[in-house]
């Protein structure tokens, strides 16, 4: 693989990680925003962001790339770092990688004619990340249920990225694995992988006998109506991103034990997260011939 | 779920285990054009195509529904059953489902103003008989190699529909499965499964391994280039339709064996295949509301 | 299933649990030993060991039995509970079942003419603990990691109960499974299971890849030598019963992260451990013709 | 590893692979009783059995080692091989390794002062062989059954090797296994590898729902009583040895199919099986420091 320089800017300990694996896969690699890590960061450190970014191919932001749509999300930093003075410090040779950049950034990107990439966008991110969302997900439930995953009955709501890899690991543990789908086609391939499928429309039938209900679609499915079929000893993780698929305040009304688990990945694996993050990069390099 | 009518006419023993299915759900079936089977289908047979298309609901068609695009397709039928015939003994009310309906035949059912339907594009029905398909191939494999599929090197070109299950299977039974696809996100969910992604423009660092390739995508993978690097015993098994996605000519020239599995279905598992279009058409009644 | 009466005594929530199930079964239940639980126990509930006692076909004593080898292992009860009470009160017809019954209790069972008999000698119940004390491992591998368990690399150090079923789960989480044995026998189902066998005298060669060590064999196996090869970041969970499997203090000295966890199925899924423990009073019942 | 000189001698082309195996991982290798085979095996190829065995540290004799007590068996071989003669030509440092040595030739063994191991008493080699055993079994079950193995029902009767390997690899597949045993903590293990336990007590409760039944007990188990309870489509495939499980001339009476299939490692997977011999010898020579 060919070698590149990077610059990793601002972000939190998975920006660190990140710097390291660039680094030991024998990058050049700078970095700044660190400062308050106490960390040894040796000769990779930088005082400035200008001495980071000379001489990058590739700029690193954090993930989310930004919290106030002005400066970078730098939670180690000693200082602000303003995203229009590291567009300003770039040329147009150099590329600024980021996560979840918006369109106010975005729109600031191009007015310093600077190419800017979103690797949140990246569906191949998105089914990586997918591994370590199902993975909290699971040890969540082993902390809050009595029971084990292992011979319990388990509904995971919606047959996508995080349902697919949260199914087949729960499956693997040894749990009785139902999930519920809009779609025959869907339905076919639960069916496919020796799940039990369950058609939204008759989701009230089988409620009752769940051990544990993981929710990743994100709209209301547990309505009242569903709520009231539920088992009181049943445990619901909602990984659904706002407004999230449960009615959160008649779940508490019904006494449900109901956790509402988002952005797990940096949560319960960040280095994992930074490995994924790393190998989307290069695969967006490989592809701009970087 | 409701009782229905049907009639079904033409077809292999695939269309008599599907009417013995309708029956023993409950269903009224009347079935036409078994009469060389020699078979006890009882009360179901009629005399004549009038007699079992009166009253019913749905006609079932075989699957190919015609091979010359005048008669159904009815290996078992003592004459001919001449599809404009069926068309005009049914009335507005009837549907008519079968397989592989040709353009053709489609446009004689709107001259005859039937509404006709085609289950082999039903998602769900291509998601299933995948299953099928992967199982006839793994039993090819065991047949013609002289090594377990439990601990070799097996190669799935192609992660759809029939990819996918078949690298499930092969993972299933012990066997180190790869995977050669395109795309980065399909990499990622190869990983995700636990098997070897491998991208096709690597693909021959990988070949010269392997110890069995199922070939699943339908254009020419397996080229002269591919080919060479390909060991003398491994063995080449393609699911793909036509025109196959390996040089076979050249293939055969290197003393590779290869073999070309068409249409595994109905020939590995009839009863399967017969249970899986029975699902799927109730599967269309429901969405009609028929 | 022929219903019986049985009497719970002493024990945690366990023994409530038990003392549930064994009545949603339709058995008829007396507990004795709970008050400090603030536990609405309804009419099961007994103001002494007598009234529990009386007409009961089984007297179910906690696990362990006792902590002191004179009262029940009752931490609920406000008064103690002493055993010989306990057997003072029971009849030549009545069984005495518990857990982890020492010599000392077994011949004052014998002076009382007592037939007691321990439920943890059963290797039924010995199969299915491991079950939660797999899932229990996982769980602190999952909280002490940060990087998931799926595409890393895990090493079970012993294939007896729990190494077996513990392995399984990890590689239906997609752990890349390595496990270390004496045996080539086991060496062989290991492979054949499709993990990667490691004959315990070749260990120092790959130990140092792991990112966690799972180790079951209850004599020291990771010792100075085999723990200087361990890398910094990898994780140790040691499940051997005293005196464990890992040299504590040296680990230490190196600053490895070693967490040595015991009893898992009562403190991570007690619902569950008490449901094996009614499966297994009545194979025991069963086998007795109780 | 460390080189040794092999003598091979006699036996079916699983003899030729154990060769071509050894000689591959850079051992010294000499043939002999291979004439008939048309076989190009270069300079390993021996005119006669002293010339194979001279200056050999190991004698590999064939599986079984012979069918008449008096020559080993060597269908490829032009003449007769006597053991006895090979036994003269043994030196005393020499070791004569084979499989199934019956009591005559192991005390003719004796007799020449040849210390003689038998490969297949090995119990790494017996967990090795359930491997081909079991893939063979599921051939032939793809092979009679018109349905797919994925989503049927298969009881699998015996929890030992075969049984086990064979389970997991239908289970693998996507099928409902049960598994038949008499012991409870059997009973634990198949619960706990998720698939559904069946006490044989109980057997004819479940007997009616199965598709296909592999016995793996040597022992009358599909006895009259049972088989009336089997469906008349269902498969039954009987791998153990004699006097196999099943009362054959019943079944066939019911008009049941049934297949006993025996010796399926040399047949279905002849290198496969090779290699594990390979292996097994290896660990022997381990062990004697050979």
């Amino acid at each position: 693989m060919d070698k590149r320089k990077f610059a990793v800017l601002g972000g939190d300990l998975r920006s660190i990680k990140l710097a390291e694996f660039f680094a030991s896969d024998g990058n050049e690699v700078k970095v700044f925003g660190f400062s308050k890590g106490n960390l040894d960061l040796g000769k990779m450190q930088c005082s400035n962001a200008k001495e980071a970014i000379e001489g990058a191919d590739v700029v690193l932001g954090p993930v989310p790339c930004s919290n106030d749509e002005e400066t970078l999300n730098a939670p180690l930093s000693a200082g602000a770092i303003y995203i229009n003075d590291v567009f300003k410090l770039m040329s147009k040779n150099q590329l600024f990688i980021a996560g979840r950049i918006s369109n106010k950034i975005l729109q600031l990107s191009h007015v310093y004619n600077v190419y800017s990439i979103d690797f949140l966008e990246r569906e191949e991110l998105a089914v990586l990340n997918a591994i370590p969302t199902a993975e909290g997900a699971i040890q969540i439930a082993m902390e809050k249920m009595p029971i084990t995953l292992h011979g319990s009955k388990t509904l995971v709501l919606g047959f996508g990225r995080v349902g697919k890899t949260l199914a087949k690991m729960l499956h693997g543990i040894g749990s009785h694995v139902y999930a519920g789908v809009r779609k025959y086609s869907d339905a076919a391939w639960i069916k496919s992988y020796g799940y039990n499928p369950v058609l939204l429309d008759s989701l009230k039938d089988v409620l009752g006998q769940m051990d544990v209900i993981f929710n990743t679609i994100p709209s209301l499915i547990l309505d009242r109506d569903h709520l009231e079929k539920v088992s009181r000893d049943c445990l619901i993780i909602d990984l659904a991103s706002k407004p999230g698929g449960v009615d959160f305040a008649y779940a508490e009304k019904l006494g449900l034990n109901v956790v509402w688990a988002l952005s797990l990945p940096g949560k319960v694996a960040p280095t994992t997260a930074a490995f994924f993050i790393k190998e989307t990069v290069y695969n967006i390099l490989k592809e701009l011939g970087v």
